[in-house]
């Protein structure tokens, strides 16, 4: 299913072509995430004009609303959502977490109270495949506990505990439903837990690994660690991964952050931030990120930045700063285009350095680059990213 | 510039062109809305595939936000909103009455408080027409003063005798000035008020057609009066506006009361409601309108409606209700898109038919239809618009 096609003499990222059900993506990749059956403001076609290769649906959202009935009507998230691509779901683990109120965790999974009308739902292993195999996913995430940050060895160690029992029972539903998507078997990804610890991310990828699954992902990240521990945490956990399968840092990051981890062995991404920073405003470029609100951009009637997608062509800074304080969707629309492109962009770029030999040097100077902010004055600082 | 290419035997309807500097259009006409500069959602690449022939720009607006400064600079309202078909911009006077604070009507124009920021600002003829110059519209609109509904016959007199003063030295400023947009002559619109009172309409219409302008709207209809004042104010204008200019019925209105216009003469309309109904979850459908967030659409897989424009095709009503109920932005995009497809697919139906000689049939069985609701029991009925 994964394929290794080079990797970079100088780190440990990658090169690789990983083939679903709903078709191939290229990796490194970027995965825009589409939380409620939607990629927030945009269309099925801008996705495929944006060349977006895969997108994510969110497991616990979709289950609250519309519900399973209707999905399971539908045909499933690809039909629902008039998207014939790759589509991968979280297993909800992460936002009955966030979310969920009044939450039990216990053996059979979390109890908790839904955030949209406060009904009553239990997520296990065994319903989060279910769910996940009605969905359609091309890729089907373990359900996992998510340990919240910081939190002590002990607490992480008997999460972790948890977490592998039910990646057993994951692992014994998907062998005894064999689900499958498009005619073809849905993928299955373990996600290696054990907090800041190097020792338990060692276990978890053992374990996991052990049991067999179609890619592993390193999750309890992004969840306001600093970014020395986020780091950590990956290059705790790839030594222990197989190399012939794809890795995904969960929830992730600023593009700084995503060239680091590809550096250190990742191959897939998903992050909120390309669509959540547009709601603030907030436009990626290769200085950082700024403000479009900015008085600056008032009169500046160039390009939302010199590299910007088709779809944002003709459009004036000063327009979409029109837009935006006008409260016109289509400046939110352009910004969020614009944001996408640059996120996707970027792991094309990643991927054509690593095939032609400069990934080293394009990491570094895309790094530097980002890193000087522009003269604008009141540029927003990127926030910390966290899911949606 | 306008010219009749037929007309119906069974009523007043006209099938003409009109010739803009940026471009001809086909009558009978629905012109978008795009009050501060964009049609609310909708991307200009959007607006070309519904065959969107002109937009409309709202002066009162833009001149008080983004202000003429950036207007100037931007080149004009096609360079700074990415549209390079025709254009028409009211005069702003209509939105002054409506939305200025402390407004005082003088000789010179109106003086009010702008309602973004509360600035004291002064409109009157010669600033209108400067104004829409500064756009460069294709179609600009004679500054005149719009009379509340109810009126007295007193005060819909004096006002006219204001609105027809400012008419001509709207028609001195023209003269003098000779605006031009794309390198061809501005086009001019009188605008024809008098409010219900037939003889005020007909000293309007013949005062207006004696100064000369390249097109005659009927204005102050609308305003929240019933709907055969409507169609009088119209019935007793027409007869006094010539054959070989197009005509303009402001701010108006359902789809029946569209074709009712047609057949009473009127080649032009331009109505906020198809994306003013889609943020009240309203579609529009050859049986009336019908409110998406209803219970009934939760599992209705079938189409927006029969007849959807492309952008829309493989969305199913349970993922547009959905995607409504959840606060996705695409769901409010794909209504605005269906209801300005039903809008712009109405008129090209109506041209179709007067081509063919059976708009009278067309007109009839439309209306027959669209007065049977849906079986729906909350299906919403259409308010009554209003202009933005």
């Amino acid at each position: 299913m994964f394929t290794l096609l080079g990797s970079d003499p100088h780190s440990l990222a990658r090169r690789g072509r990983l083939v679903t059900p709903h078709g191939t993506i290229e990796t490194p990749v970027f995965m825009p995430v589409g939380t409620q059956g939607s990629v927030k403001t945009v269309h099925p076609a801008e996705l495929k004009a944006l060349e977006a290769q895969i997108i994510l649906g969110n497991t616990y959202h979709l289950a609250v609303r519309p519900g399973m009935e209707v999905m399971r009507e539908a045909g499933g998230l690809h039909k629902f959502a008039n998207w014939d691509g790759p589509i991968l779901t979280d297993s909800g683990g992460f936002q009955v977490f966030s979310l969920g109120k009044i939450r039990k965790i216990k053996e059979d999974g979390v109890h908790f109270q839904n955030h949209v009308d406060g009904s009553p739902m239990v997520l296990g292993p065994e319903s989060a495949m279910e769910i996940q195999a009605t969905l359609g996913s091309d890729i089907a995430m373990l359900f996992d506990e998510c340990p919240p940050h910081p939190c002590t060895f002990e607490y992480a160690s008997t999460s972790l505990d948890l977490t592998l029992r039910w990646a057993k029972r994951c692992r014994e539903w998907i062998d005894k439903n064999q689900p499958q998507t498009n005619g073809q078997p849905q993928l299955h990804f373990g996600i290696v837990q054990g907090s800041s610890f190097a020792e338990l991310r060692a276990r978890s990828a053992k374990e996991l690994v052990a049991m067999g699954f179609d890619g592993y992902a390193v999750g309890g990240v992004s969840v306001g660690e600093p970014e020395p521990e986020m780091m950590a945490a990956v290059e705790n956990s790839i030594p222990f991964l197989p190399h012939d399968k794809p890795r995904y840092a969960m929830g992730l990051g600023t593009p700084p952050q995503m060239l680091e981890m590809i550096a250190r062995g990742i191959d897939m991404f998903d992050c909120v931030l390309p669509t959540r920073l547009a709601r603030h405003s907030t436009l990626f470029t290769k200085n950082g990120t700024v403000n479009i609100k900015n008085q600056t951009f008032a009169r500046d009637f160039g390009p939302l930045d010199e590299d910007t997608h088709p779809l944002c062509h003709g459009f004036t800074r000063a327009y979409v700063r029109h837009l935006i304080k006008a409260g016109e969707i289509l400046g939110l629309r352009l910004i969020s285009l614009h944001n996408l492109h640059f996120y996707l962009s970027l792991m094309s770029r990643a991927r054509k350095a690593l095939e032609e030999g400069y990934f080293n040097e394009f990491r570094k100077e895309f790094t530097a680059n980002y890193k000087t902010h522009t003269s604008t004055p009141d540029s927003t600082s990127t926030p910390t990213p966290s899911p949606s």
